[in-house]
């Protein structure tokens, strides 16, 4: 097992929401299969997806029931990332009886939730295809799922913004409120520059298209055009001419996401692909032996 | 403040999840806020609802500001489980600035989740008025948030279903074929009888009537009614006749639970509490000064 | 290794205490043994009952071996709960000596402890053979030793009352107090079942037999009867006639448990099992290679 | 509130062991007090001691309720070590009804079991009073318990052996037999003095008065005479003539503490201080408003 | 007190790192201070340098004896960042004497450490006086002070190269190996821009002009000089004549910054200034009371 | 793997230390190295000394990879305690190339830091070769970093002070000076006599000759003899004339150790083994495959 960063999911550390969602649902232990199902017993187990969609959570899913007990033996069938019809079967476990009746809730409620992320992404990203535009995610996140929802966002073809608040540099009404004066887009970019660490570009949120302008005339690296409609986001592309990122941002749903793609912008970040995203239906089927 | 099992929320500890999400957020440090928002700066904010539903997460909300500093005050305006209309302030914040914007999104993905929660929650409660039915939780809650997710559940006017493996006996399907067996439905309710502890109510999950007599002759207090029609449900009513608690499950909706209701059950629990709950629009403005 | 609720403990997370043990036992290092027993240096050891008695705790003694060295193998020649005579050799350990060495201690603290408490307990089940009435354990455990200790009094013969507060309803003379009222018995149990989740029993305690009365009439599950004389408690078996369950508790001791059992009541709580019961003396025995 | 190794108790970092009773106590919530006792409600207790004792652990308890609720006030009414008779009122609490009642248990179960051992300590300085042995304790110390045991141990008068195995040196049987050969105890304790820290003296276990000349010779600064009669304990006093210190150590009585220190030796460990005392019966009585 | 991101050192969570410190330092306790000090006693302190330098971790050092005991109050009488002669008193110290004695040795060892890197890096920074080149830091900081150190650099007037591995992009030789290829720096700039969040800019490593040129075509945002020779370094600034920024790196001394920095280079990084600079001698004097 | 105490390193529980350090350093995972190395990807590495002297951490550099990934595999081809000269590879690595390019950065901070240390406590010790002073550290090592930094010295043929505050009494100036009165030395050694376990010798720090007489006198079991010069110490040996150890301290250095270590003392402490000693330079190459 690895504790930090590899493989499909790829970012860590989320051992740590497994642990406290064991934690919440064992609590002192279960009662009723410590009663009824015997200390030796072994079973084999299907995980069934029961409505089409895209698979994430795979490795969280083994993971967990590897913490309730290492003798468990997950196989993936698909990689996450996998588009998959009704009724595939996408892993087999076995070990265990106890240990596999403990740990079923958190792994599928892990294992559905995630899944249901990477199939509305999925969704969007299908709409804006053969446009410029890249679907991406937002800090709307469930607490606690950051680094596994953002896995699942890639999952469904959509890609990542900054993981927190450390590794990108978004300046957004408040700050430029907090900045203050005419000038204050300027200002924030350059109070930004002279702290952030270089490695870091540098986004600014705007509302206006002089904002737009002022922003690319101080050097930001990327511009969110904060609810604009569509014909001035297409002037702000125009404006812009690539001298800088274009992110449109605020209510994006899968009705209107096709023509904001269109306008010619690089990045559309949708806060429901995290936060709206109903689970995907997922059920685990155990032959006890 | 208090660390254990007070007030509105009413159960414990569900810190943990608000250290986990502030420190997936905030990471090594919020570069923006620190170059454009002095150290001395102070603000008020207003949250401010923006669709009509049920509040549900102000404790978490508030104790989240407090944890990334500790000289944050926040003033609820409203109760958690109050009924509230498109635009109502429920809650201001007074405090340093640079902690106001680095909780901000934390908190908001708590309470706007939660109040999710309680908002489906009440509407399936409407739907059952004047029946006997409670509207009960399940276990498939967001992992990290299982008692916050319940306390939101009684806020919305519903009422909560075990916590977790260790406060409840659920006898389901895999134990059954773990104990095997035609009297299995019986044999497995002995088992758990001699082992559990006698504070705990016995559950037992069936499919058919005949298994509904068998775990009534049995002694089970609660029989849990696995995906029956409406009049096979009633005749399980009928049957029991109050000798035991029944509860109906299995793919409830807001379309599908009035009629459920009429059955005569005492209680229906609905995963779609915790796992579909659209998120509540819930805004929080600055004034930084 | 298992990590959640398997195998003769059957509960859930007693790890932790094992790992805050180790952490005040050995601290910086065991200077004697790093100096004394050469790195490479392998040993078998033999753990030894010197007096009869009931054995509790092995599953927690090899886990405290494995988390000093991963290589030292633990074997169990009797299971937990085993009764056995002075002289039974009940483990054989094998691995690195340095680490048998500086899990000894731990390892027996908890060992002999846990099998203090089966062996007590296996008294008081004696006491009561042939009567309806299960010794149960109260929270009068020693603190982070909840589980253990729980686990020890089933091996010795007696059941488990609630693990917690949170899985199991006792309304005490304090929340009665706080209730108020002529009619507090009724009003309390009334509160309690509208906040509880339905898959508790509610118990409560009281002292004289009117107060038994209205708690059958409210419909208490369960009934505890506090520091009842005996004459008082058989009356109230005549009283209840099975309606509820009848719980005596208070100062039982091993000379007074028969007469209360033979009143006829379901259940009789005793602290002493957890809080008195004397060490089993076991000893450890290596032969150094 | 002090973190590290204040006063009366004066070793650290005990507060461990309180979450952890915590935790395992209150779980997800105490259901019973939510709601029976109502958010706002007031309370004060007093502790009451119900035999004639030594007080140890008036900080921990104290501490303890703190942790539920940073609102509660205790009010030590004697200090820790002070000795007390039946019906002394030893400390007045006040507070939110639900956090003191949510806390009472572990609160108790602590103080208990540490003035417990407070008490039985005294009872052995008793028996060796005029003499010049101390009583010291040892290692067989509840798990989790260490630091606040052997404070109790000093509250009730005797004194501390090593806290672990990282603050002294006691070369025992298994490390001699690991070491080898006739001159096995010089060269163990040659190799403790090469590697131990200048800071710590040097004691091995020895069963023969020739071991203990031999020790002697070899420069160990404190000799464990391990279970030797009294008679062979006299004639190592004499033999040894203040050359090093004498530890008189195996199954230590109340019975046989006193003569044992009148042979002269410098210390006499006893297990028993730990593992078998009784609890100090206490109540804690609430007035609620 | 603040646990996220607040004020001069403006990072998170290096509160961790003295827990640690103080964990390993204080143990079980000060058995020294609990002897000599009455648990009454308070005292006064001063901290005073000894040497000329720029002091930082005054947060750091008034947390630790905040941890100690939360009655002590810290004055800084400087800001981290400031320069000072020898002989200033940087501080002033109020509290406990107990706590002052037990947090002394954690808060001077973080102190001095921080203080000599701000000191260190000062001296870079003066040397490049008057060039466009920035001093940057790298990841060779002391384990578990990275953002400590990070905040240090800072103080002495140096900026911050990436926190970790997450929030920069960083392509170093072995990572251009595994891509492989005549095109592998191309190729390896792809594969990053597909995978990276967009608010990461894109460095890469390279050791040769040509490199340096496909560096450029391919898009790269920064370009690290590996170990080039200062004419080199000047070529290569010509060449990409602003198109991205270059760092010189590998092996910088105080003796050859200058240099470097005049090449006309936009950063220069050195590891030296975490784990090669002496630490700033300041002492603790105290007056009990 | 071993969690407690074992082998060269021989204390514990440096885990800790590489748990934050990799957690700081990987955050939420490595963009560049999961952008350019696949998945599958294995490497080989060896780590290379590019100066000479004497290695320590080779322990902690393999639990860092292994922590990483599981599957990395160290084979250290010296031990701990090693004198190499430049140019020696000190071990090979194997495993999947992410995780060795992940750990790797972690993994030499530590080896290059106590490796340094070691190095640097060798030339101490060569200096005082012949004499009877024995070299010691202190306890300004680098917070986290203790244990590690403890073993780093005796591998530098050093020898260790006390561990922390418990496991050693070392009576300081300002212990003294809370004691008070012309004959606080003797009052401060006797007070810690009454306290502290008697496994721990009791060390005072004095400044000059009568100080020297009457910590004799009060039987104090180590002197430290603080800043005085070498004709000072040199007539404090012959005074003491070995009734007590006696330890140099007060700004060691190299170019003054061996006038110090002919005085005839018996211990010299120096903070600058653990505060000052310069990494040794190790790099680490790998061969993608």
């Amino acid at each position: 097992m690895t504790a930090f960063g590899r493989g499909g999911t790829g970012r860590t550390s989320w051992e740590s929401i497994v642990e406290l969602a064991l934690a919440e649902d064992v609590g002192t232990g279960d009662v009723t299969t410590l009663a009824t199902v015997s200390a030796g017993a072994t079973a084999r187990g299907t995980m069934l997806v029961k409505a089409p969609g895209v698979i994430s959570g795979l490795e969280a899913a083994a993971y967990t029931f590897r913490r309730v007990d290492s003798a468990i033996v997950s196989r993936p069938l698909v990689e996450d990332g996998a588009t998959v019809e009704q009724g595939t079967v996408i892993a087999e476990l076995e070990g265990p009886a106890r240990g596999l009746l403990i740990g079923e809730r958190v792994a599928l409620n892990l294992l559905q939730r995630l899944s249901g992320v990477a199939t509305l992404t999925s969704k969007f990203v299908a709409e804006t295809a053969g446009t410029r535009a890249k679907v991406v995610d937002t800090r709307k996140t469930t607490p606690g799922l950051r680094v596994l929802e953002k896995a699942a966002v890639r999952h469904g073809g959509g890609h990542n913004h900054r993981v927190g608040l450390a590794d990108g540099v978004l300046i957004k009404d408040n700050h430029l409120a907090a900045v203050g004066g005419p000038d204050r887009v300027t200002r924030a970019i350059q109070s930004v520059r002279a702290l952030a660490p270089h490695t870091l570009k540098i986004e600014v949120e705007v509302t206006t298209l002089p904002e737009v302008e002022e922003a690319v005339a101080a050097g930001a690296d990327i511009i969110l055009l904060d609810n604009m409609d569509v014909a001035t986001m297409r002037e702000a592309v125009r404006i812009v001419a690539g001298r800088a990122l274009l992110e449109a941002s605020g209510n994006v749903r899968l009705e209107t996401v096709r023509a904001i793609a269109e306008t010619g912008v690089d990045l559309i970040s949708a806060g429901a692909l995290t936060h709206s995203a109903p689970a995907l239906d997922i059920s685990l089927n155990f032959d006890i032996t």
